[in-house]
């Protein structure tokens, strides 16, 4: 990894502006470069196949900045695309799934995991908390409507407080742990502690961010510059709603954005 | 337009199988291709440059099963990409949008418009509905969360109530008309109707069924043929819960699937 080569950050629309602002925190010198394929998202009602293949098509686009480290920073592309574009990259790959299941793994008792359709039906994070811990209970809840609501902004809202209400009373009282198997879900945590009050919320796109950090010191390829790193933000359709959803999410001005077409 | 040729309805999803469905009760025994784009779905958080680009593409996807004509079963789909599609069809193509308007400035007082964001944003219904009554008090309002919520199935649901309420509150008291404006909404419509009960709702899907029965007739190409005519639906992606929600939407079940990738 050459360490003066931008991080690739790839999510299927804004949600992984959470994980940004997780990376500049925690790594604030390292040059960012976030795509966001805002044309063809949700990647979470969609098939297997489809994301497979909309995923390879993402990590080729991301090659253009010459990435040091690929981020998948959905929960969804992470569940159905990472072998395959790890297969076929010339950098490392991570996604979201492993560094989250891996902090569930580590809690005691039963786990719950919120997520997308796709992400939920893939058993992803069943798959990789049972590699860290082959006896953990795990239950797992689509939550379809959490995206297009944080999407809306509805935060701190009753009808917020009840869908969430309604997703979340489907895991037993027993799962203390529950994992944001989305990178939206970080903005909607207020309302979903209301519901469920003393969880331990894992959020999957804060434990990334760590393990990006962890792998980077590994192979001391951090960025040595002193100055704060760029972010570069390359979506593949621009609508005028985006930049204030986009605002939210990152906690920052989105800045100016490259819309590049597929 | 060939009296033996299929009518082609595309959709940006599975919202048109509710025009599919008032198509088939209209006009039985013609032949249709239904042709959504459920890789890409929604179109309605989109930018007008994407959803054009998106609707001449399946334009041209339609034209494998040569056409008689192609209705654009999709409110965004109609309001972003309707003139571009006319300008090169080889057959007539006809949106959703003017049926609706024009059945929308027959109504007498204010009228009320839902829709997506990108519906409501391009302006289109108010130009279509001033082209028939330049003097029509228009209002319109974007309810992004409906369309997540019709696919959630949330029916005759206390939440649901809540949404459409907070909606269509937004509309003043005096438009006693209110367009259905998403082929989605019509599945919606007993918790629409318990929010704002005395109100006339023109459902777009249905208006544009008999304004394609109009057209057929003008040019006397009607489909002959005794038998009831058959229904092909081709999808850009097939996840497993489409099969469940299309055949919710078509009130019938959906049959085979056809994947066409894109």
């Amino acid at each position: 990894m050459k360490a003066d080569r931008p991080i690739g950050v790839f999510d299927s629309g804004i949600g992984g502006l959470t994980v940004i602002h997780a990376l500049r925190r925690l790594l604030p010198q390292e040059d960012l470069v976030y795509l966001g394929d805002t044309a063809r998202l949700p990647y979470g009602t969609k098939s297997h196949r489809t994301i497979e293949r909309y995923t390879l098509q993402m990590g080729e686009l991301l090659q253009r900045c010459e990435p040091k480290l690929i981020v998948i920073a959905c929960n969804t592309a992470s569940a159905h695309g990472l072998p395959a574009l790890q297969a076929v990259s010339p950098c490392p790959v991570i996604g979201v799934i492993e560094p989250g299941a891996e902090a569930a793994a580590e809690q005691p008792g039963p786990v719950g995991i919120i997520g997308t359709l796709a992400t939920v039906s893939s058993g992803a994070y069943e798959a990789a908390i049972r590699r860290h811990d082959p006896a953990k209970v795990i239950h797992s809840v689509a939550c379809p409507l959490l995206v297009p609501l944080a999407e809306e902004g509805w935060f701190d809202d009753p009808v917020t407080d009840s869908i969430c209400r309604r997703y979340l009373n489907q895991l037993p009282f027993e799962a203390k742990t529950v994992v944001l198997g989305c990178t939206h879900y970080p903005t909607l945590l207020a309302s979903l502690d209301r519901c469920r009050p003393g969880t331990r919320w894992i959020d999957s796109g804060l434990v990334t961010a760590k393990a990006v950090d962890r792998l980077l010191q590994g192979s001391i390829s951090y960025r040595t510059a002193s100055a704060r790193g760029e972010l570069r933000v390359q979506l593949t359709d621009a609508s005028s709603r985006l930049k204030e959803v986009g605002n939210r999410f990152l906690e920052e001005p989105l800045g100016d954005v490259e819309v590049v077409e597929i």
